[in-house]
């Protein structure tokens, strides 16, 4: 019953109306002609539509199932994997020389919320197979890159990541998991992982298990945390697969969503590792890996929010429920649809202002990722690691909620699976949890990502922000709606951090206290400043001419009423925060 | 491994601190002196913790099943169901000419709290033959009363109310259940029902449906309604159970949570039903109904934020996962519990503090109901009119979001339906949803209880704030920390009530696109409100040399985080309501 269309026509706005991406100077975007990317988005588009949405509600339904230690996906999943693998869409944007196509980052990022709008749960096979090629691409040996490589590029092989252990999450210096040395450079990896997504499943050959775990006799706590290539059946010397490795999947949880995915408890039995990178560095290795996740994450928070939103929106028209206050609207009917009340608007605005502001962030991110990688540039390396946090945490909150507003505007009907709301919001709400629970992302911004550098990448940022604002100052048709608001919203943002910085040294607390207001303000000004530049390509369009006038003025409507009734959340975000710790931390833990 | 214990104490507080039930000059609250509450909630909690409770995750786990017609519920709730009824807790707040105790509604409140956080959907099944009852006990004829409502005070039948059809929910003008009279007094009713809780089962004898339907040759749409009693089994003159009535459950709905209350599509073929009330008015007679179910909804979300956050907060005392940043906590454990961290004492502060303040406003609207039922006091009936939606609307949302947050306390456990949390998400959700979903409540705040009796009893709730915190100008305790931040949010309300005044004249739009903020903004104000009036008391208990320091201390210091960091939020409201239509309503519904 529900449906999903892929916004290609508003990927292309962002790549080619926005970002401009042929004409910047990172090396192969010039490559990236409107033709060329209509053709790809295209192609994704209908693939997704018509073969991966259709399989949502299924894996929904039929969820996985573990029998004599094999995991089956549900109906249809493997073929359809297959269908993926075989259209290159695993291979988009990894390195030409394993099998890929070689394509920046931004055209991955574009693809993947197509992806992920349609199949969360589907598409995190390939998704964590990703992040775990990129982490071998990152820290392995030659030898390494050209076995693993290659078939995880083409899914022929899939990924994994894992660090949990019942005892341990987020804190990983705790883990039990333990490497012992065979003598002849690989290890005997023994204990048990949860929380596994795709670690047992039919929709492969091999898994590549990647494995922290402490090396005996090596530093206590998380210095002495290694990361260790563990396949499902061992690789020969010709490539071939030989035996099966001492790894199994014990247990499947049962879980609120994403039942598609096969959520494992893995047991490592004197299982050979590899190690991948270099003894007790396997934090920084992970790292290549979890930023890569955090990153796509935030997608899926704008992913399901974009799905939940277009089916709202759909049944808003369609649905008749009572009549306009200010005038019938539909006469021949027995009502008015309910896109005429004014409070349902308000919900769909949120939404489209949310959701067209989060892609065009994705994007903006995106191309940071591929400036830092292919101009090797420090600084937007910096950025987009101060950043990081931002798209994963206030994506995934905001993502979450989007989806329960969609969910609401089917009154009764959205608390009933067989109109498919409510797996929307079932499967945002791991978003916010997994790869970091949000509250270790706002941890990690105010904690970490701040100070990094001496506070130099969050200078730049305002330095942006400033420019932006600079820059277009004369540009009077976006100064009241669009550069004003921004410029109070970025001041709260400067107010917040100099609130940390004058009172974090003396008490930690005051500055972790206020540390998810922070991530949440910092995500509204990055989208402030995205419906800044947005408004700055549609209004320079329609200057220009453009042919699609409606789409235009739509941008700046949309982006008005997030400059109007969301940003100024920012000045909540900031009282929160100048409260201090008192407030949070007064109660000992004995009285709560 | 979720579980349960009634806040006994915090009721105490409320009914005897707070509230000073057995003072007060309302009929029937002097004999609720502290030794008969504390006697009665103590034996509401032991049921609810130990037997309710258990078979909270075996509804959710099991369901219902329908099988020729016939409903099955989920191991166990028939025999606690025989267990409440037998115990008198159906009948507590029924008049006891019908078998009930007497008791005032604020102790139907309190121990109804209990049952919800206990147990929603089972709590479901008694709750709607409350409502049920309460529409006969104010509409029905003498003998429809004696009729009905001993067995339904007992329970031994229970009771449905039928609005929604598949076409129409909130818009019940387009209802095509039809009644067409059978020249004996009585109607035959045809037509199809949904979204029906409870509406067939094996917990009682007999189903008392209470029928919206149209009588034919009617006015059109709402005007041309009537209610309808339709017994599952027809009643003898000699009450005992004749024939089975023309009604029967078609279809049981598979929903996101709830799932061990029946949610029937029931079919009406025929079946004799008794006018109720007067013909065309039965809106009338329904919305005794409703408007008690939507305090009770309000009540749920109060209840389902209160257990999600009784297990949030053990196992932020249990979990062992990183240090407090400020200095080792647990030195002799591999790690603090979770509670040492700012961010998650963030999340259990807005938890706590919101609990708190919604069960006293549950409590004072409770005590309202009672004064206008039992002193005739129109003032009040007005009152509790206008804060119904607030009630229903506010707490709902608010509830959610505090299960969510509760949820996001353990991490990935939370997604793991074992462990008990995302079933308070998935159960509180429909909340928002039924008995008019929170868009429709904020509709019915703004667009008619606002205005209601030219606008008095908005004016009275404003001179209520003033006056109490006029009365308590000189309490310098009480100031700083409560009157001053609550004096600016009811004038952030009052400077929306204004706004809307001023421009929804001229543009009913300019209005609604505001009011669910302004439903929120009510909320807040409300719960400051309460806050103050908490904080007094402690105050006051702490002055005349209160035993439980401790508990006093801890209740001031719970306000003074509400005040200090939820209370703002009423200004990003205002920000919203003076946004006024334009930011919501500028896009055409085609170009969305």
């Amino acid at each position: 019953m529900p449906s999903y269309i892929a916004p290609v026509k508003d990927t292309q706005y962002l790549l080619h109306d926005v970002l401009k991406v042929s004409q910047s100077d990172i090396p192969g975007f010039s490559d990236l002609d409107s033709e060329f990317t209509g053709a790809v988005l295209e192609e994704a588009g209908k693939l997704t539509s018509e073969v991966l949405f259709p399989l949502n509600a299924v894996g929904d339904r039929e969820g996985c199932v573990l029998e004599n230690g094999v995991v089956r996906t549900p109906t249809g999943f493997k073929a359809a994997f297959d269908q993926v693998r075989e259209g290159g869409w695993t291979a988009l944007d990894m390195p030409e020389e394993f099998g890929g196509q070689g394509l920046p980052h931004i055209m991955g990022t574009a693809v993947g919320e197509y992806f992920s709008a349609a199949n969360q749960a589907f598409t995190m096979y390939q998704g964590l197979t990703h992040g775990a090629a990129s982490a071998i691409l990152a820290h392995g040996t030659q030898e390494q890159k050209e076995t693993y490589l290659p078939k995880m590029t083409s899914c022929e092989w899939t990924g994994t990541m894992n660090l949990t252990e019942p005892h341990c999450g987020t804190d990983l210096g705790m883990m039990r998991t333990k490497a012992v040395p065979n003598g002849d450079g690989t290890y005997k990896i023994s204990g048990q992982k949860i929380f596994i997504s795709a670690g047992e499943h039919n929709m492969s050959e091999n898994i590549i298990h990647l494995v922290l775990a402490k090396i005996q006799g090596g530093p206590e706590g998380i210095k002495g945390v290694s990361l260790f290539i563990v396949p499902k059946f061992m690789v020969k010397a010709d490539g071939s697969l030989g035996a099966r490795n001492g790894v199994s999947c014990g247990k499947l949880e049962e879980k609120m969503g994403i039942h598609g995915n096969a959520t494992c408890v893995m047991n490592y039995d004197e299982a050979t590792g590899l190690l991948l990178g270099e003894e007790h560095k396997g934090m920084r290795a992970m790292f290549t890996m979890m930023n890569e996740a955090r990153l796509g994450v935030g997608m899926q928070g704008l992913a399901q929010a974009d799905v939940a939103y277009q089916n709202a929106l759909a049944y808003a028209k369609d649905r008749l429920q009572g009549r306009d206050v200010t005038g019938v609207k539909n006469p021949n009917g027995p009502a008015d649809p309910l896109i005429v009340h004014p409070d349902i608007r308000r919900s769909l605005m949120d939404q489209k202002s949310f959701i067209e502001a989060a892609r065009a962030f994705m994007f903006w991110g995106a191309a940071l990722i591929d400036r830092a990688q292919r101009n090797n540039d420090a600084a937007a390396d910096g950025l987009i690691s101060l950043l990081t946090p931002v798209i994963k945490g206030f994506l995934t909150d905001e993502g979450y909620d989007m989806t329960v507003k969609a969910q609401q505007v089917y009154g009764g009907h959205g608390y009933i699976e067989e109109w498919g709301m409510s797996q929307f919001t079932r499967d945002a709400r791991i978003a916010m949890i997994y790869e970091g629970a949000n509250g270790v992302q706002a941890l990690d911004l105010v904690g970490r990502k701040l100070a990094q550098d001496g506070g130099k990448h969050v200078i730049a940022f305002f330095d942006l922000v400033k420019t932006f604002i600079k820059e277009n100052d004369g540009n009077e048709a976006l100064k009241k709606d669009f550069l004003d608001p921004l410029k109070a919203a970025s001041k709260d943002l400067q107010a917040s951090a100099m609130f940390f910085m004058q009172n974090g040294m003396k008490n930690p607390n005051a500055a972790l206290a206020g540390s998810n207001d922070f991530m949440h303000l910092f995500g509204h000004v990055c989208l402030g400043l995205m419906w800044g530049m947005m408004a700055k390509a549609s209004l320079e369009a329609l200057a220009n001419g453009a042919a699609d006038v409606t789409f235009h003025e739509t941008k700046l409507a949309t982006g008005r009423y997030y400059m109007a009734r969301r940003l100024p959340a920012t000045s909540l975000h900031l009282a929160r925060i100048n409260s201090g710790a008192e407030p949070v931390m007064s109660l000992d833990a004995a009285n709560f």
